[in-house]
């Protein structure tokens, strides 16, 4: 959308997986670009390959499994060590072995840092930038740079900082990133700085952390001061305080500023990004997150309610429809009756205005338990049938079952599940082995219906996911769990909520089996 | 400290009230005031005596319980209604009655507002602001005004904005905080209004909510422009995004600007207030705060570890003790060895260079297996001491346990587990119910350890985090549990790995018993 003159570039693969707690496997970041990419962002820095065996490995696999269709896919690394070609730095060779089109360097800006961190002089410091810079050039890949700790390096000295900077731009970097790494910045005495630099005439960049909680504001001060890029992570991830919530940057700079930085769809997909890319991190998403948050349009009754009525816009800074949140706060791609009358249609339902309500208020409710329908179709399509026949699909009728996770003497491990049933007229009692319970209790239902229904097969469980819905009672808390299952052609995602992860398993089993037989054309009882 | 020339103004016990899922007692506020009282803000808003019976019997005892040092009480509600005399409307004789000594009136500035939502007149409004802030003047109390709306007025209508901030400063207003109601402000566009308005000549106050993501920064521009009054919640708690967090607003105005608001002691307890009151509310600390989280001044990567241990302040955009807060080392693959070395020190274990290598190396191998120490301090002193004496901790040993899960067919759920282990030279077999299997384990290990170890019975586990590692093998797939303890005045994170959920939260719960021995200063065997 933006195209070149103006860069929104997400490190959350990078710089936002230094937040504590936030663990990403090669599988998760290849699903964050996805989502990043469907935002429509310009840039998205997946890691520093070489540096570990995660990114190396992330790098390769997107060569060939991520089909980014708006976003360029950017390495990160340092420049070369001193006293070393470039050339000969396996450090910078696995940055252009990455094939990444663009590679981003971070060097040091702040004379105490090239003396202390760094160890070497300030000359040879802006000759590794050179060196790194023009050999990356010459080996066809567009080169940006970060400046580390680029205003405490001005504060502490000036002309060093910006001899950084006009290196870089001499040697090639298209853009010099100004990093506020500690995060301490307010964003008047940044603005000033960012203005003195972008009138030696670097094109600059910006990025903020905010320790001073000001990352957003900072951002958009050095946007206002010249900067043509900006850096920012998902959901505000990020060491420490976090990065500059690419999010909220986004949606300032479009909807207030007028920059056009995605489509109008993308921007209504905003919402249902933020919370899908915090799914795959596993990060419970912060309820009052501007713009996506859960609470971010949320009212509670009193002075407000009234003039509500009257006119929401009284109390909204904008409309919520825009970045695809909802001012009655149940998010999810259904929380909405257009969504719903959509989704009924994709799936074949017609689904008329009053029909639409009765499900919007069912989806709304079982989302106030916990329950989230975004990454649980088949889920969504049974509550549908169930809406609109009155009744709930079921191949069999479950009578009880039992799970047994043993710790034996000798130390082996022993997960064995029994599941009693009712199906076609028989009564069935089936047990499984796994290597633990849900695994058990899969493998047990299998066992029960598999001489009825032969084409559980095929059924495979592709994903599964749990969330602990409130971390704040212990091992008692509320279980969300998610299952993707395949039966070859079609995947479909099925959820359950209980207070135990054993029983939202099953239900999410139940489910996924009874979708299954759905779709293999069994008419069910 | 402020004395009068600079206000500090919290309004979490009324504004701050309006979160999402926040819900404060009399007592809860109490409690709260207390705290904000230790910080030194020099006002504390109560709420609305006269709206509900809560906030009335809030201002009733706080005469007799709250014994304030340093804040002053304030009463919040609203001016007169239209046609009816000051002195007779019953909103007003509450305020009055309340005795607080001063009372904050809320006043639409916005002329949409008036005639939309207050159903009045233009001319009306500014009587009953004139009116009422006269009458309770006249009663003795001092008068602040809060101008709701007054941006989105000063640009639909700037004559009667004015005109609503002359008329309450005339009628004897101390100040008229001017309320970004909405949010919506961004720092520049904010500070131009704020300087006109300071220019008319009434005293100003500021309070901003955090609709885009910049109430800290519109805050300190506020400021900047000549406000003396900064309005803000503990912990940034509001409606909607949440309003300005007092502690970040403080911290920046104080530590970056240089004004006297709170004694260098009361700084120092900032963090230990933040979290105090959220163990009041009851609302998860974030730990992304600005100076007060948990992970403000938290380092994972090993980039930056290096560094931190030439000088910490190279990677600090503040000394973390200034407010009492402290820097972490967070142990992942991404650190390495210098963090290794400083987690170390931070423990209290002096790792020279080879014993920090074993200690990488074994933290590596086992992160590549799916653990994580970052969020396990615990574990991963375990881990250390291990590495160091060549000897596991052990205060008991566990012969076998077996976990159940049941559905029985009146669809109850039964959750039960057995523990046989073997401590102080004596077997014990003990069994746990609970609404799940990891609780039911839970609740049987300290069955079976009580009456030797008493001090378990503080022990409480706070919080309780899945994750499946490779989500590729359905239900089949390696699980991590991260288990999060406390004993009341301490807490620690444990970690476990393995096939299945129950087993790997075995492992944690395992570890943080045996954490909670070793400093509850048992020896182990």
């Amino acid at each position: 959308m933006q195209g070149d003159a103006f860069h929104v570039y997400d490190t959350t693969l990078r710089d936002g997986s230094q937040q504590e707690g936030l663990n990403l496997s090669v599988a998760d970041k290849l699903a964050v670009a996805r989502h990043l990419d469907d935002l429509g962002v310009g840039f998205i820095e997946g890691g520093w390959p070489g540096a570990n065996p995660k990114d190396t490995e992330f790098f390769r696999r997107a060569l060939t499994e991520l089909d980014l269709r708006h976003a360029q896919l950017t390495a990160f690394g340092a420049t070369r060590r001193a006293g070393v070609q470039a050339a000969d730095d396996p450090q910078v060779a696995a940055l252009r072995d990455s094939r990444a089109p663009v590679v981003t360097l971070v060097a040091k800006s702040h004379d105490r840092h090239v003396e202390l961190a760094l160890r070497t002089t300030l000359e040879e410091n802006l000759a590794m930038i050179r060196d790194t810079v023009s050999h990356l050039r010459a080996e066809g890949q567009r080169v940006f740079l970060d400046a580390e700790h680029f205003f405490d390096g001005y504060k502490a000295n000036r002309a060093y900082a910006l001899e950084v900077v006009r290196t870089a731009a001499e040697a090639g970097a298209d853009v010099v990133a100004l990093c506020d790494t500690n995060g301490g910045m307010l964003p008047d005495e940044l603005a000033e700085v960012v203005h003195e630099v972008v009138s030696a005439g670097a094109r600059v960049g910006i990025h903020c952390h905010d320790d001073s909680g000001c990352a957003v504001a900072n951002s958009l001060a050095a946007v206002k001061a010249g900067a043509t890029h900006v850096q920012g992570c998902a959901n505000g991830y990020g060491e420490r305080s976090g990065n500059a919530n690419l999010f909220t940057v986004i949606g300032n700079l479009q909807l207030k500023r007028g920059l056009r930085l995605v489509s109008d769809e993308q921007m209504a997909e905003m919402t249902r990004i933020a919370h899908a890319v915090s799914e795959v991190t596993n990060v419970t998403p912060g309820s009052q997150q501007p713009y996506v948050g859960l609470s971010a349009f949320a009212h509670k009754a009193g002075l407000h309610a009234s003039a509500i009525k009257v006119d929401p816009d009284l109390y909204q800074h904008i409309d919520p429809a825009t970045v695809g949140n909802d001012m009655r706060m149940l998010v999810s791609s259904m929380a909405g009756r257009a969504s719903v009358e959509l989704k009924g249609r994709e799936l074949g339902y017609d689904l008329s205005g009053e029909k639409a309500k009765d499900v919007v208020a069912r989806v709304k409710e079982l989302e106030s338990t916990g329950y989230t329908f975004e990454a649980a179709d088949a889920s969504f399509e049974l509550l549908l049938r169930e809406e609109l026949t009155g009744v709930r699909q079921r191949h069999f009728e479950v009578e009880s079952w039992r799970a047994i996770v043993e710790r034996r003497p000798d130390g082996s491990m022993v997960s064995e599940a029994t599941v009693k049933l009712h199906a076609k007229g028989e009564r069935i009692v089936a047990t499984g082995e796994g290597n633990g319970p849900v695994n058990a209790l899969d493998n047990a239902l299998r066992v029960a219906l598999g001489r009825l229904y032969p084409e559980l097969g095929r059924l495979e469980l592709v994903d599964y996911k749990v969330r602990i819905l409130e971390g704040t009672h212990g091992t008692g808390a509320r279980t969300r769990v998610l299952i993707e299952s395949s039966d070859g052609e079609r995947e479909w995602g099925t959820v359950g909520v209980e207070d135990n992860v054993i029983a939202a398993s099953w239900q999410a089993l139940e489910e996924a089996v009874t979708y299954c037989l759905l779709h293999a054309g069994y008419e069910a009882s």
